[in-house]
């Protein structure tokens, strides 16, 4: 199965855009700790906090602050934002079966 | 058939990078002219340049300038280019079996 790391390395003048690989991490797993989804995209804290905003803006999903023995900043998808990303995947599925 | 254009209106906070537009469409067509590719993507020409210098660069696609009655910009994808865009179109659409 292909993994979103190599999807990542091919061809990076035309690759799909880091919420794009955000989105379709959340979509699959519903809720990710901040630190494991920064370490799943290979990002800095700092560009991931920048388009989760953007995410959080757009409805599409929202941050959880949990309290254990440490806080813990836990990113989930919004129902908005799975319906969302599924319509768009689905769209693209479409797109790229012309592709053979 | 889903369209390019009503992809590009869902979703805009995720959706893919106008290069991959780009490229899906010259890999359809293999050579579009420029003011054509510009019209099909909603793109303006400097912002259509833009993209096609950074394509151009990592040997891509190619510029044609045709000498008819006017001069023709036409635009092409590259052997490497196609190549490159079919390995990625296929990742991503084992990736997107997952979304049901």
């Amino acid at each position: 199965m292909v993994e979103l790391g190599e999807l990542k390395e091919q061809s990076k003048a035309f690759h799909t855009q880091p919420r794009f690989s955000i989105m379709y991490l959340l979509f699959l797993k519903r809720r990710v700790g901040f630190t494991e989804l920064k370490d799943l995209l290979g990002l800095t804290p700092g560009n991931l906090d920048h388009h989760l905003r953007k995410l959080e803006i757009a409805g599409l999903v929202r941050n959880r602050k949990i309290l254990s023995w440490r806080p813990l900043n836990v990113i989930e998808i919004t129902e908005e934002g799975a319906a969302s990303f599924r319509e768009y995947a689905i769209s693209l599925k479409e797109l790229l079966k012309r592709i053979q």
